[in-house]
Protein backbone atom coordinates (compact mmCIF):
# COMPACT_ATOMS: atom_id res chain seq x y z
CA UNK A 1 0.00 0.00 0.00
CA UNK A 2 1.13 3.26 -1.15
CA UNK A 3 1.48 6.12 1.55
CA UNK A 4 -0.26 7.79 0.25
CA UNK A 5 -3.50 5.09 0.60
CA UNK A 6 -3.69 5.98 4.16
CA UNK A 7 -4.93 9.53 3.74
CA UNK A 8 -8.37 10.36 5.41
CA UNK A 9 -8.10 14.10 4.71
CA UNK A 10 -6.17 16.94 2.55
CA UNK A 11 -4.89 20.17 4.42
CA UNK A 12 -4.14 23.31 2.22
CA UNK A 13 -1.81 25.85 2.51
CA UNK A 14 -3.46 28.75 1.59
CA UNK A 15 -1.52 31.91 0.59
CA UNK A 16 -0.07 31.32 -2.52
CA UNK A 17 -1.36 27.50 -2.79
CA UNK A 18 -4.95 28.00 -3.25
CA UNK A 19 -5.23 32.16 -3.90
CA UNK A 20 -3.00 34.90 -5.62
CA UNK A 21 -2.46 37.11 -3.29
CA UNK A 22 0.05 39.16 -5.15
CA UNK A 23 -1.98 39.27 -8.35
CA UNK A 24 -5.59 39.72 -6.15
CA UNK A 25 -3.70 42.09 -3.22
CA UNK A 26 -2.43 44.08 -6.43
CA UNK A 27 -5.72 44.94 -8.28
CA UNK A 28 -7.46 45.62 -5.18
CA UNK A 29 -4.73 48.57 -4.12
CA UNK A 30 -4.44 50.43 -7.43
CA UNK A 31 -8.63 50.57 -7.68
CA UNK A 32 -8.16 51.68 -4.41
CA UNK A 33 -5.54 53.93 -5.01
CA UNK A 34 -7.10 55.28 -8.27
CA UNK A 35 -10.26 56.07 -6.19
CA UNK A 36 -8.65 57.95 -3.89
CA UNK A 37 -6.05 59.64 -6.36
CA UNK A 38 -3.27 58.40 -4.62
CA UNK A 39 -0.04 57.35 -6.86
CA UNK A 40 2.07 54.60 -5.08
CA UNK A 41 4.00 51.42 -6.73
CA UNK A 42 1.28 49.23 -5.37
CA UNK A 43 3.05 46.26 -6.95
CA UNK A 44 6.20 47.10 -4.48
CA UNK A 45 3.80 47.96 -1.59
CA UNK A 46 1.58 44.44 -1.85
CA UNK A 47 5.26 42.69 -2.03
CA UNK A 48 6.05 44.68 1.38
CA UNK A 49 2.83 44.13 2.72
CA UNK A 50 4.03 40.30 2.13
CA UNK A 51 7.35 41.03 3.41
CA UNK A 52 6.09 41.62 7.10
CA UNK A 53 4.30 38.27 7.06
CA UNK A 54 7.29 36.03 8.66
CA UNK A 55 8.58 38.98 10.64
CA UNK A 56 5.20 39.37 12.30
CA UNK A 57 4.20 35.87 12.49
CA UNK A 58 7.94 35.49 14.50
CA UNK A 59 7.07 37.11 17.69
CA UNK A 60 4.41 35.00 18.09
CA UNK A 61 6.33 31.52 17.23
CA UNK A 62 9.66 32.74 19.35
CA UNK A 63 6.69 32.84 22.41
CA UNK A 64 7.71 36.80 22.53
CA UNK A 65 3.73 37.35 22.01
CA UNK A 66 1.18 35.49 22.81
CA UNK A 67 -1.04 33.80 20.15
CA UNK A 68 -2.54 36.69 17.65
CA UNK A 69 -4.58 36.01 14.83
CA UNK A 70 -3.60 37.09 11.50
CA UNK A 71 -5.77 39.76 11.22
CA UNK A 72 -4.34 41.79 13.47
CA UNK A 73 -0.76 41.25 12.30
CA UNK A 74 -2.41 42.56 9.02
CA UNK A 75 -3.35 45.09 10.17
CA UNK A 76 -0.38 46.39 12.14
CA UNK A 77 1.88 45.58 9.37
CA UNK A 78 -0.59 47.73 6.66
CA UNK A 79 -0.23 50.42 9.40
CA UNK A 80 3.72 50.79 9.26
CA UNK A 81 3.58 50.86 5.43
CA UNK A 82 1.12 53.70 5.52
CA UNK A 83 3.55 55.68 7.38
CA UNK A 84 6.34 54.41 4.96
CA UNK A 85 4.44 55.14 1.76
CA UNK A 86 3.39 58.41 3.60
CA UNK A 87 -0.82 57.44 3.24
CA UNK A 88 -2.07 59.20 6.08
CA UNK A 89 -6.08 60.51 7.39
CA UNK A 90 -8.02 56.94 6.36
CA UNK A 91 -11.04 56.73 8.04
CA UNK A 92 -11.35 53.44 10.16
CA UNK A 93 -13.56 52.07 7.14
CA UNK A 94 -10.84 52.42 4.69
CA UNK A 95 -8.30 50.72 6.87
CA UNK A 96 -10.79 47.78 6.94
CA UNK A 97 -11.35 47.66 3.82
CA UNK A 98 -7.49 47.49 3.23
CA UNK A 99 -6.74 44.74 6.01
CA UNK A 100 -9.86 43.10 4.52
CA UNK A 101 -7.97 42.79 0.98
CA UNK A 102 -6.78 39.36 2.54
CA UNK A 103 -10.52 38.01 2.68
CA UNK A 104 -11.16 38.27 -0.88
CA UNK A 105 -8.00 36.86 -2.56
CA UNK A 106 -8.72 35.15 -5.66
CA UNK A 107 -8.03 31.61 -6.44
CA UNK A 108 -5.68 30.07 -9.42
CA UNK A 109 -8.24 28.64 -12.12
CA UNK A 110 -7.96 25.07 -11.27
CA UNK A 111 -8.59 25.51 -7.79
CA UNK A 112 -12.41 25.24 -7.30
CA UNK A 113 -12.49 22.25 -9.60
CA UNK A 114 -9.80 19.87 -7.81
CA UNK A 115 -11.36 21.10 -4.31
CA UNK A 116 -14.76 19.96 -5.62
CA UNK A 117 -13.81 16.09 -6.70
CA UNK A 118 -11.59 15.76 -3.57
CA UNK A 119 -14.34 16.63 -1.23
CA UNK A 120 -16.00 13.73 -2.78
CA UNK A 121 -13.62 11.09 -1.18
CA UNK A 122 -11.61 12.93 1.72
CA UNK A 123 -12.61 15.60 4.47
CA UNK A 124 -10.53 18.52 2.71
CA UNK A 125 -9.95 22.06 4.82
CA UNK A 126 -7.76 25.08 5.30
CA UNK A 127 -3.85 24.24 6.76
CA UNK A 128 -3.24 27.64 6.66
CA UNK A 129 -1.65 30.83 9.04
CA UNK A 130 -4.89 32.35 7.96
CA UNK A 131 -7.32 32.91 11.39
CA UNK A 132 -11.00 31.46 10.65
CA UNK A 133 -12.69 34.52 10.35
CA UNK A 134 -10.43 35.32 7.33
CA UNK A 135 -10.76 31.80 6.29
CA UNK A 136 -14.28 31.32 5.75
CA UNK A 137 -14.80 34.79 4.07
CA UNK A 138 -12.10 34.35 1.71
CA UNK A 139 -14.30 30.48 0.91
CA UNK A 140 -17.44 32.41 0.64
CA UNK A 141 -15.76 35.02 -1.67
CA UNK A 142 -14.34 32.69 -4.29
CA UNK A 143 -16.60 29.18 -3.43
CA UNK A 144 -13.91 27.30 -2.15
CA UNK A 145 -15.38 24.51 -0.43
CA UNK A 146 -13.81 23.60 2.32
CA UNK A 147 -15.48 20.94 5.01
CA UNK A 148 -13.66 23.09 7.46
CA UNK A 149 -11.73 25.74 8.50
CA UNK A 150 -8.27 24.16 10.39
CA UNK A 151 -4.91 25.37 10.90
CA UNK A 152 -3.32 27.77 12.68
CA UNK A 153 -5.58 29.47 15.09
CA UNK A 154 -6.96 25.97 15.91
CA UNK A 155 -3.68 24.56 16.65
CA UNK A 156 -2.71 27.68 18.67
CA UNK A 157 0.38 27.64 16.86
CA UNK A 158 1.88 29.13 13.43
CA UNK A 159 3.34 27.23 10.66
CA UNK A 160 5.94 25.95 10.43
CA UNK A 161 5.98 25.22 14.08
CA UNK A 162 5.09 21.30 14.30
CA UNK A 163 1.94 22.21 16.19
CA UNK A 164 0.24 23.46 13.47
CA UNK A 165 0.51 20.75 12.03
CA UNK A 166 0.32 18.25 14.62
CA UNK A 167 -2.67 20.24 15.79
CA UNK A 168 -4.77 20.58 12.82
CA UNK A 169 -4.77 16.78 12.34
CA UNK A 170 -5.51 16.02 16.01
CA UNK A 171 -8.75 18.34 15.65
CA UNK A 172 -9.71 16.07 12.62
CA UNK A 173 -9.29 12.94 14.90
CA UNK A 174 -6.56 12.09 12.46
CA UNK A 175 -3.15 10.67 13.11
CA UNK A 176 -0.31 12.88 11.32
CA UNK A 177 0.25 9.97 8.28
CA UNK A 178 -3.82 10.13 7.64
CA UNK A 179 -3.75 13.62 6.56
CA UNK A 180 -1.80 15.22 3.24
CA UNK A 181 -0.90 18.76 3.48
CA UNK A 182 -0.87 20.42 0.06
CA UNK A 183 1.34 23.27 -0.85
CA UNK A 184 3.54 25.40 -3.06
CA UNK A 185 6.55 25.39 -0.94
CA UNK A 186 9.26 23.09 0.08
CA UNK A 187 9.92 24.72 3.16
CA UNK A 188 6.10 24.01 4.57
CA UNK A 189 5.82 20.88 2.87
CA UNK A 190 9.10 19.90 4.86
CA UNK A 191 7.60 20.85 8.46
CA UNK A 192 4.87 19.04 7.95
CA UNK A 193 6.63 15.67 6.72
CA UNK A 194 8.81 15.95 9.80
CA UNK A 195 5.47 15.38 11.66
CA UNK A 196 4.10 12.71 9.99
CA UNK A 197 2.27 14.65 7.08
CA UNK A 198 1.84 13.13 3.87
CA UNK A 199 2.78 15.75 1.25
CA UNK A 200 1.52 17.71 -2.52
CA UNK A 201 3.74 20.18 -4.07
CA UNK A 202 1.86 21.89 -6.46
CA UNK A 203 3.57 24.66 -8.51
CA UNK A 204 2.33 27.83 -9.07
CA UNK A 205 5.10 29.60 -10.89
CA UNK A 206 3.92 33.25 -10.44
CA UNK A 207 3.19 33.62 -7.14
CA UNK A 208 5.99 36.07 -6.75
CA UNK A 209 5.71 38.06 -9.77
CA UNK A 210 8.56 38.48 -12.32
CA UNK A 211 10.95 39.19 -9.45
CA UNK A 212 11.51 36.74 -7.68
CA UNK A 213 11.97 32.24 -8.19
CA UNK A 214 8.79 30.55 -6.74
CA UNK A 215 9.91 27.19 -5.57
CA UNK A 216 9.93 24.20 -7.58
CA UNK A 217 9.61 20.31 -6.87
CA UNK A 218 13.40 19.56 -7.78
CA UNK A 219 15.69 17.82 -5.27
CA UNK A 220 13.00 16.93 -2.97
CA UNK A 221 11.02 13.67 -2.51
CA UNK A 222 7.37 14.71 -2.18
CA UNK A 223 4.26 12.05 -2.29
CA UNK A 224 2.55 14.00 -4.96
CA UNK A 225 4.53 16.73 -7.16
CA UNK A 226 2.04 18.29 -9.82
CA UNK A 227 1.24 21.47 -11.20
CA UNK A 228 -3.15 21.83 -10.01
CA UNK A 229 -5.46 20.68 -7.69
CA UNK A 230 -6.80 18.73 -10.27
CA UNK A 231 -3.38 17.13 -10.92
CA UNK A 232 -3.71 16.24 -7.10
CA UNK A 233 -7.27 14.54 -7.42
CA UNK A 234 -5.77 12.71 -10.23
CA UNK A 235 -2.72 11.52 -8.29
CA UNK A 236 -5.43 10.90 -5.21
CA UNK A 237 -7.50 8.79 -7.53
CA UNK A 238 -10.73 11.04 -7.63
CA UNK A 239 -12.89 10.84 -10.67
CA UNK A 240 -13.30 13.81 -13.41
CA UNK A 241 -16.45 15.76 -13.19
CA UNK B 1 -33.62 48.14 12.62
CA UNK B 2 -34.65 44.95 14.15
CA UNK B 3 -32.39 43.27 16.17
CA UNK B 4 -31.52 40.08 13.58
CA UNK B 5 -30.54 42.65 10.88
CA UNK B 6 -26.54 42.78 12.43
CA UNK B 7 -26.48 38.84 12.14
CA UNK B 8 -23.50 38.35 9.85
CA UNK B 9 -23.77 34.49 10.70
CA UNK B 10 -25.90 32.17 12.30
CA UNK B 11 -24.80 29.24 14.20
CA UNK B 12 -26.62 26.15 15.03
CA UNK B 13 -26.93 23.79 17.91
CA UNK B 14 -26.66 19.89 16.70
CA UNK B 15 -27.59 17.10 18.97
CA UNK B 16 -31.61 17.07 18.70
CA UNK B 17 -31.87 20.65 16.45
CA UNK B 18 -30.01 19.76 13.00
CA UNK B 19 -30.30 15.89 13.96
CA UNK B 20 -32.51 13.55 15.24
CA UNK B 21 -30.14 11.80 17.46
CA UNK B 22 -32.22 9.35 19.44
CA UNK B 23 -34.32 8.38 15.95
CA UNK B 24 -30.86 7.74 14.33
CA UNK B 25 -29.02 6.03 17.09
CA UNK B 26 -31.61 3.54 18.00
CA UNK B 27 -31.82 2.51 14.26
CA UNK B 28 -27.80 1.87 14.56
CA UNK B 29 -28.33 0.07 17.73
CA UNK B 30 -30.96 -2.35 16.70
CA UNK B 31 -28.84 -3.08 13.54
CA UNK B 32 -25.64 -3.93 15.68
CA UNK B 33 -27.50 -5.82 17.71
CA UNK B 34 -29.65 -7.66 15.07
CA UNK B 35 -26.04 -8.27 13.49
CA UNK B 36 -24.53 -10.03 16.95
CA UNK B 37 -27.95 -11.28 18.11
CA UNK B 38 -27.57 -9.07 21.10
CA UNK B 39 -30.99 -8.59 22.31
CA UNK B 40 -31.46 -5.29 24.20
CA UNK B 41 -33.32 -2.45 25.16
CA UNK B 42 -31.91 -0.34 22.75
CA UNK B 43 -34.36 2.58 22.97
CA UNK B 44 -33.52 2.27 26.76
CA UNK B 45 -30.19 2.45 25.95
CA UNK B 46 -29.44 5.28 23.67
CA UNK B 47 -31.48 7.14 26.27
CA UNK B 48 -29.11 6.57 28.78
CA UNK B 49 -26.17 7.13 26.90
CA UNK B 50 -27.44 10.85 26.04
CA UNK B 51 -28.11 10.73 29.46
CA UNK B 52 -24.57 10.50 30.54
CA UNK B 53 -23.96 13.30 28.44
CA UNK B 54 -24.18 16.71 30.68
CA UNK B 55 -22.33 14.90 34.00
CA UNK B 56 -19.54 13.81 31.13
CA UNK B 57 -19.43 17.50 30.07
CA UNK B 58 -19.71 18.67 33.49
CA UNK B 59 -16.74 17.20 34.96
CA UNK B 60 -14.80 19.53 32.25
CA UNK B 61 -17.75 22.87 32.61
CA UNK B 62 -16.29 22.65 36.72
CA UNK B 63 -12.84 22.76 36.10
CA UNK B 64 -12.01 19.11 37.45
CA UNK B 65 -10.76 17.99 33.93
CA UNK B 66 -9.04 19.77 31.42
CA UNK B 67 -10.83 19.83 28.11
CA UNK B 68 -11.62 16.76 26.76
CA UNK B 69 -13.29 16.20 23.15
CA UNK B 70 -16.68 14.86 23.07
CA UNK B 71 -15.79 11.55 20.66
CA UNK B 72 -13.85 10.57 24.30
CA UNK B 73 -16.96 11.36 26.98
CA UNK B 74 -18.84 9.42 24.54
CA UNK B 75 -16.69 6.50 24.65
CA UNK B 76 -16.32 6.48 27.97
CA UNK B 77 -19.86 6.76 28.50
CA UNK B 78 -20.22 3.69 26.59
CA UNK B 79 -18.34 1.42 28.21
CA UNK B 80 -20.11 2.39 31.43
CA UNK B 81 -23.30 1.22 29.47
CA UNK B 82 -21.68 -1.91 27.83
CA UNK B 83 -21.12 -2.79 31.56
CA UNK B 84 -24.79 -2.25 32.90
CA UNK B 85 -26.07 -3.58 29.97
CA UNK B 86 -23.50 -6.95 30.26
CA UNK B 87 -22.26 -6.60 26.81
CA UNK B 88 -19.34 -7.86 26.88
CA UNK B 89 -16.02 -9.28 24.55
CA UNK B 90 -16.16 -6.49 21.87
CA UNK B 91 -13.51 -5.93 19.39
CA UNK B 92 -12.06 -2.02 18.98
CA UNK B 93 -13.46 -2.38 15.68
CA UNK B 94 -17.31 -2.67 17.25
CA UNK B 95 -16.52 -0.32 20.27
CA UNK B 96 -15.24 2.37 17.02
CA UNK B 97 -18.47 1.28 15.21
CA UNK B 98 -20.77 2.20 18.14
CA UNK B 99 -18.93 5.45 19.21
CA UNK B 100 -19.04 6.65 15.69
CA UNK B 101 -22.65 6.52 15.85
CA UNK B 102 -22.67 10.06 16.60
CA UNK B 103 -20.75 10.92 13.37
CA UNK B 104 -23.72 9.39 11.29
CA UNK B 105 -26.48 11.31 12.92
CA UNK B 106 -29.12 11.87 10.60
CA UNK B 107 -30.89 15.45 9.90
CA UNK B 108 -34.21 16.72 10.46
CA UNK B 109 -35.85 16.81 6.95
CA UNK B 110 -36.02 20.62 6.63
CA UNK B 111 -32.29 21.09 7.63
CA UNK B 112 -30.19 20.73 4.47
CA UNK B 113 -32.86 23.10 2.08
CA UNK B 114 -33.08 25.54 5.18
CA UNK B 115 -28.95 25.71 5.27
CA UNK B 116 -28.72 25.93 1.80
CA UNK B 117 -30.42 28.87 1.69
CA UNK B 118 -29.07 30.71 4.75
CA UNK B 119 -25.34 29.80 3.24
CA UNK B 120 -26.10 32.25 0.95
CA UNK B 121 -26.39 35.41 2.94
CA UNK B 122 -24.80 34.44 5.80
CA UNK B 123 -21.97 32.39 7.50
CA UNK B 124 -23.25 29.43 8.81
CA UNK B 125 -21.51 26.73 10.86
CA UNK B 126 -21.88 24.86 14.18
CA UNK B 127 -22.24 26.07 17.69
CA UNK B 128 -22.37 22.45 19.39
CA UNK B 129 -20.60 20.60 21.99
CA UNK B 130 -19.68 18.02 19.12
CA UNK B 131 -15.56 18.17 18.20
CA UNK B 132 -14.42 19.09 15.09
CA UNK B 133 -13.70 15.73 13.80
CA UNK B 134 -17.06 14.84 14.92
CA UNK B 135 -18.94 17.16 13.26
CA UNK B 136 -17.08 17.54 10.04
CA UNK B 137 -17.81 13.68 9.78
CA UNK B 138 -21.45 14.46 10.30
CA UNK B 139 -21.74 16.82 7.67
CA UNK B 140 -20.13 14.64 5.24
CA UNK B 141 -22.26 11.88 6.03
CA UNK B 142 -25.78 13.82 6.14
CA UNK B 143 -24.59 16.80 3.43
CA UNK B 144 -24.80 19.53 5.73
CA UNK B 145 -23.40 22.24 3.74
CA UNK B 146 -21.34 24.67 6.80
CA UNK B 147 -19.35 27.18 6.01
CA UNK B 148 -17.26 25.95 8.91
CA UNK B 149 -17.17 23.80 12.12
CA UNK B 150 -17.00 25.97 15.88
CA UNK B 151 -18.28 25.79 19.04
CA UNK B 152 -17.24 23.91 21.94
CA UNK B 153 -13.92 22.80 20.38
CA UNK B 154 -12.78 25.90 18.83
CA UNK B 155 -13.55 27.95 22.13
CA UNK B 156 -12.50 25.25 24.45
CA UNK B 157 -15.22 25.37 26.49
CA UNK B 158 -18.93 23.73 26.79
CA UNK B 159 -22.32 25.21 26.54
CA UNK B 160 -23.62 26.66 28.51
CA UNK B 161 -20.41 28.26 29.64
CA UNK B 162 -20.31 31.81 28.42
CA UNK B 163 -16.84 30.97 26.54
CA UNK B 164 -18.85 28.63 24.00
CA UNK B 165 -20.99 31.20 22.91
CA UNK B 166 -18.20 34.16 23.21
CA UNK B 167 -14.83 32.38 21.90
CA UNK B 168 -17.30 30.79 18.67
CA UNK B 169 -18.31 34.78 17.79
CA UNK B 170 -14.79 35.66 18.30
CA UNK B 171 -13.62 33.13 15.87
CA UNK B 172 -15.58 34.69 13.04
CA UNK B 173 -14.63 37.84 13.52
CA UNK B 174 -17.63 39.07 15.16
CA UNK B 175 -19.25 40.52 18.30
CA UNK B 176 -21.74 38.11 19.99
CA UNK B 177 -24.94 40.24 18.83
CA UNK B 178 -23.79 39.69 14.85
CA UNK B 179 -24.39 36.27 15.38
CA UNK B 180 -27.24 34.12 15.75
CA UNK B 181 -27.61 30.79 18.01
CA UNK B 182 -30.42 28.60 16.30
CA UNK B 183 -31.33 25.69 18.80
CA UNK B 184 -34.38 23.92 19.93
CA UNK B 185 -33.50 24.04 23.60
CA UNK B 186 -34.39 27.37 25.63
CA UNK B 187 -31.71 26.75 28.22
CA UNK B 188 -28.96 27.39 25.40
CA UNK B 189 -30.66 29.57 23.68
CA UNK B 190 -31.04 31.95 27.26
CA UNK B 191 -27.09 31.03 27.97
CA UNK B 192 -26.22 32.41 24.24
CA UNK B 193 -28.67 35.38 24.74
CA UNK B 194 -26.89 36.55 27.98
CA UNK B 195 -23.54 37.05 26.23
CA UNK B 196 -25.58 39.36 23.50
CA UNK B 197 -26.54 36.57 21.01
CA UNK B 198 -29.41 36.44 19.33
CA UNK B 199 -31.63 33.54 19.40
CA UNK B 200 -34.13 31.71 17.02
CA UNK B 201 -36.00 28.73 18.89
CA UNK B 202 -36.62 25.65 16.11
CA UNK B 203 -39.34 23.31 18.08
CA UNK B 204 -38.13 19.58 17.57
CA UNK B 205 -41.13 18.15 19.61
CA UNK B 206 -39.99 14.11 18.79
CA UNK B 207 -36.33 15.10 19.84
CA UNK B 208 -36.73 12.46 22.88
CA UNK B 209 -39.31 10.17 21.97
CA UNK B 210 -42.89 9.25 23.43
CA UNK B 211 -42.25 9.68 27.11
CA UNK B 212 -40.18 13.16 27.51
CA UNK B 213 -41.76 16.34 26.37
CA UNK B 214 -39.32 18.58 24.28
CA UNK B 215 -38.99 22.23 25.03
CA UNK B 216 -41.46 24.53 23.31
CA UNK B 217 -40.80 28.40 23.00
CA UNK B 218 -43.95 29.67 25.41
CA UNK B 219 -42.94 31.70 27.32
CA UNK B 220 -39.41 32.85 25.75
CA UNK B 221 -38.97 35.71 24.07
CA UNK B 222 -36.56 34.65 21.22
CA UNK B 223 -35.48 36.79 18.00
CA UNK B 224 -37.21 33.91 15.74
CA UNK B 225 -39.14 30.72 16.71
CA UNK B 226 -40.56 28.52 14.41
CA UNK B 227 -40.56 24.80 13.78
CA UNK B 228 -38.58 24.10 10.46
CA UNK B 229 -34.37 25.61 8.83
CA UNK B 230 -36.96 26.52 6.10
CA UNK B 231 -38.57 28.82 9.11
CA UNK B 232 -35.44 30.43 10.22
CA UNK B 233 -34.55 30.93 6.19
CA UNK B 234 -37.87 32.99 6.01
CA UNK B 235 -37.16 35.13 9.03
CA UNK B 236 -34.02 36.28 7.66
CA UNK B 237 -35.12 36.90 4.60
CA UNK B 238 -33.41 34.24 2.26
CA UNK B 239 -35.06 33.35 -0.85
CA UNK B 240 -36.58 30.12 -1.84
CA UNK B 241 -34.71 27.77 -3.84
Amino acid sequence: MAAKDQVKALVFDVFGTVVDWRGSSIRELNAFGNARGLKRDWDQFADDWRGLYQPGMEEVRSGRRPYTILDVLHRESLEKLLDKYEIAGLHEQDIQHLVTIWHRLEPWPDVVEGLTRLKRRYIIGTCSNANIGLAVRMAKHSGLPWDTIVGAEVARAYKPTPQAYIGTAAALNLEPHEVMLVAAHNSDLAAAAKTGFRTAFVARPTEYGPKKKADTAENTNWDVSTDSFNGVADAMGCPRI
